[in-house]
């Protein structure tokens, strides 16, 4: 999602993470067979140069044969690494906090709620269809509320967190994030993730106020990131995430749309909200 | 400044700290020429309940002799404490980094400044008067500007902070900040320490757009604090900041005004910008 704040033109090869196989290869370090990760874009096939270009991710040495490659693009990828840093390294919820995601359902806020859990946090999500909020608590969300039926946003945080909230993954931004800051908890972290929001505007930043007197009067903590600031530890972030999924303790989803020539719908589906989990499309 | 956000109305004595000697005592724990600091408003003399009551706080024991009293509420008090953990604690300062602060001629932020260079920071602030700009300089920021007459916020910073200003520290909020966010570089900190823009506000919130873009892109981390969050370090930050005045290395002002009946002008004073360093009423 984030790829939409690049400046995209006609003409311009269309963002996107691609999980393929080498088909050809003149590089030892990427022989034929080897599944990697680019971000060469919307390709039926690209062509990479390893030399003068960053080189793209290899699957784990160790990655289960029972899994879809595809999870490199979400659990075991880079929305994944995003959920597990971002809770962990950023918002560092401890047990026994309320954890606070929006956009819940999706291929990172699903797994932000399953990790609050597995490290004994309350874990509530908001979402935008009662079939996203069914699927958050099957995943064992305390609480999920589709923000669309809700009477009002207030009103949904105070009955799904009455205790207030200590941890917010924002994945939304704007007005709604303006509103979660009032049911903040005393020195509560938001990690500012997301701004789907926001994405269509022409000045981000005109939506929503800034919430000054929820920041100095419950002495919050705002963190933007990008998952790559934890690079070097992507390792380890994988590697726990391969365990939860085989101990059946991190469940996923994946949207599947087929055919390339299905992309701008499966793109366009994502973005209005019509996918569950991880919007994959297999070519 | 913070009393402000507290609700006051018509019969309720003004907040405010104030330094005070013990005249009579019945407690063996404050006898008579104690020197205390207590926040029981604007009074001429006040009578303290230690028991039922959380008991004002004493002047440190090795206070120096030739240091003024009045030091108590701003360098050695409450404004320079959030000065000392704002700057350390809260936006960790480091050598070679550019800390930029607001209303950098008031009782905090000269000392803030002042700190920063003491640790190696390249230390900026603005102020709203060239004569509070002038003495910022003597103090030995490396630059200051006067907000109110330079051509644009933008442009002044980008003179002022060349290479982008790793550490804010804000005692203004509303549009101003929104504005600096743009300066901040990479991995940029913000203490979200005052609101002096809003404070006339009924919605503080409604001023200043939620710089998300910025927050995000640049991966910076807002912290709102108040100074009372490091209570327990307190006696640590009162010595630190006791020696570095003797030592000359940090300097400072007081705007003082003679008499009670003076109180409301002083205080509409410190408000309009009057003031160059702590605002002091002599009772």
């Amino acid at each position: 999602m984030r790829t939409l704040s690049r400046r995209l033109s006609e003409g311009v090869t269309m963002v996107g993470e691609c999980c393929a196989r080498v088909a050809e290869s003149k590089s030892s370090d990427f022989p034929v067979g080897t599944v990697i990760v680019h971000q060469y874009g919307w390709r039926t096939h690209a062509v990479l140069d390893t030399e003068n270009q960053d080189p793209p991710r290899k699957a784990p040495a160790d990655y289960p044969k029972d899994l879809p490659l595809s999870l490199l693009l979400g659990a075991v990828g880079i929305p994944g690494l995003t959920a597990y840093f971002g809770l962990l390294k950023c918002l560092e919820a401890k047990e026994g906090e309320t954890v606070f995601v929006n956009a819940a359902a999706g291929a990172t806020g699903s797994i932000v709620g399953q990790i609050a859990r597995i490290k004994g946090c309350k874990a509530v999500g908001s979402a935008g269809s009662d079939a996203k909020v069914a699927w958050l608590k099957e995943l064992g969300f305390d609480a999920a509320f589709n923000y669309k039926t809700v009477s009002s946003l207030d009103a949904a945080l105070k009955e799904a967190a009455p205790n207030g909230i200590d941890c917010y993954f924002d994945n939304v931004g704007g007005d709604f994030t303006t509103t979660v800051l009032n049911h903040m908890n005393l020195y509560g972290r938001v990690a500012i993730v997301g701004g789907i929001s926001t994405y269509n505007d022409k000045d981000p930043s005109s939506k929503g106020a800034f919430p000054y007197k929820a920041i100095q009067g419950k002495q919050l903590t705002l963190i933007g990131f990008v998952v790559s600031r934890w690079l070097d530890q992507w390792p380890q972030g994988k590697a726990q995430m391969m365990q939860w999924i085989k101990e059946g303790k991190i469940k996923y989803r994946e949207h599947v749309t087929e055919g390339f020539e299905n992309m701008p719908k499966a793109f366009i589906g994502m973005l209005v909200g019509e996918n569950i989990g991880k919007a994959i499309v297999k070519l």
